[in-house]
């Protein structure tokens, strides 16, 4: 069995197995995997992150393979991480996307992984967030992290990314289906795709009309907290620089797909101007770093009482002996 | 100056007065205000809960007022607790909404309090529950929890509640501004207000198809973890047997609100029937349990190490010099 050392090495130099078996081990969270990470993190930063999310039937995971492809024709090395259950690299795929991907299959310059669902989405923001750090650290200078955007969990994994990608598509269950759990919030770009379809001039309108009514909320960071601030007259001024474009695409033509390499290029250039990129990247730090805080806290906590304690405590609750904030003083204070 | 303990008699026996004093120790979250919880938590668990939320334009602190006289008309008492900051109850109202406060107002049977924000979203959810078992505890037949479905954690309060009203209206960005942040997924009962505006029939019809969609995701409690799980196949059938109804109502004019509180109470007593009340209440504590703890915990680490030592660490993250698991193993055994 190799070193995590030899492997890091094997893989700095390219090897594409030493990766995978670095991402196992992340992804598993064995002490080897800690390690990896710990002496990967130094390495990190470098490459350029896009979230890519949207409901099912947008063809995100085709945007996402077309993506791909004009990154490669400039001459960009590309990993895809690919956060979804029902995604074309975890075999859920109908045949055309499964040609498409086998098409980059033999390219050294790309590499794809999907990700397994953890026991609670939170665990899997955290893996996610860690495999991310892996490719980076490997040297690809864009890791494209795709989810699905039907809960808030796969949201927050897409909204860590420098620039997020909303994929909406025309005619979605009349139009309200491809817009929910707050999704436009987030975006950079949006792409509409299939933009074949009928009722394509119906959909670019409605999410004009809707970036433009001001309900824009933008995340900020208050006291270690990640809040949601909705937009207004009193918003800090540099986050209402970028105006979001709406670019349409037919991905399985590969039809508008430059435009929105394009614009992921000039959004990162915009951000590095700005310097929101650091801003950017400090609130997702300090969110990461409260988010694992709590999760570990706990943990280490249920070690300490054991989860028959809780439970009984819980019952406690339930019968009206306790109430809930005495009972995590109870807690906290026998910890 | 009163003991809580006096304040609690008072309140019990139908001061208003007492009841604000009360609930203003409890949001402050004063060392009277926790003695006060405790003291009083034996008491709570009779009132009925019902969330109210929508997006804004809906109506839906119209629907809340019609809802209060229907339930009044009914002989039940009623208190409202309004967590939004463009409220009429917060005084932001047009005059119309005003004037029909003033209608109850001089109604002993009826309590309206509006809740002010909180430094953090999380510490709001935590206030309202807290606010929400005072009223309970104060012997009100009806909690109402009225909040715009703009953000999750909005959501969350509402959700809740034993009974979850969503408030949609025909015609609000072109259909698909309503819909958004996973609200369907909450909803005991739909209503759609404003229904004498043009477009009411798309709006009934798309609602129910995505009903019927099977999107509906429900939580479920799994390692003391909340978790968002999709409806299908293999989801345990008892949660399925309660069709989410549609309910057309034109507020201002009291039409259709009677089918509202209809519908609410028959929802109460399928909760019942099938013991998903229990199972509901058990999930919404555990969940609450475990949410105060990972604050308490993350406060008394914060108390411990001082956000000085935390803001260095945060710095040595951003500077690649530690990574954030190491951060956090490093700040958990120290404490």
């Amino acid at each position: 069995m190799k070193s995590i050392e030899t492997l890091i090495e094997e893989m700095r130099s390219g090897s594409r197995r030493a990766l995978a078996r670095l991402i196992s081990q992340v992804e598993n969270e064995t002490p080897d995997g800690q390690h990896a990470l710990k002496l990967l993190y130094p390495h990190t930063g470098n490459a350029a992150t896009v979230g890519i999310t949207g409901a099912p039937g947008t063809g995100k995971s085709s945007l996402v393979n077309t993506m791909t492809k004009e990154l490669r024709r400039r001459d960009k090395t590309v990993a895809v991480v690919a956060v979804d259950p029902t995604s074309p690299f975890s075999g859920g795929a109908v045949l055309g996307d499964r040609f498409r991907m086998n098409d980059l299959a033999g390219d050294k310059g790309v590499f794809i992984r999907s990700m397994a669902t953890r026991g609670n989405l939170g665990g899997l923001a955290r893996a996610t967030f860690d495999v991310v750090r892996v490719l980076d650290a490997a040297g690809f200078d864009y890791v494209l992290i795709e989810t699905v955007g039907a809960g808030q969990s796969e949201v927050d994994i897409a909204k860590a990314a420098q620039t997020t990608v909303v994929v909406e598509a025309p005619g979605l269950g009349d139009d309200i289906q491809a817009i929910k759990a707050g999704i436009l919030e987030i975006a950079d770009i949006i792409v509409v795709n299939k933009a074949d379809r009928p009722g394509v001039k119906n959909t670019v309108r409605a999410l004009r009309a809707m970036l433009d009514l001001g309900h824009r909320q933008k995340m900020v960071a208050h006291h270690g907290q990640l809040m949601l601030m909705q937009d207004g007259p009193d918003t800090e001024p540099e986050y209402d620089f970028w105006r979001v474009p709406i670019i349409q695409t037919i991905a399985v033509e590969d039809d508008g797909i430059a435009k929105v390499i394009d614009k992921i290029e000039e959004h990162g250039e915009h951000l590095r101007e700005t310097g929101m990129d650091s801003d950017r990247e400090r609130l997702r730090l300090e969110t990461e770093l409260v988010d694992r805080l709590q999760d570990a806290l706990l943990r280490d906590l249920l070690d300490k009482t054991g989860p028959d304690e809780l439970e009984a405590l819980l019952q406690q609750i339930i019968n009206r002996e306790v109430d809930p904030a005495s009972a995590v003083r109870q807690l906290v204070s026998a910890s």
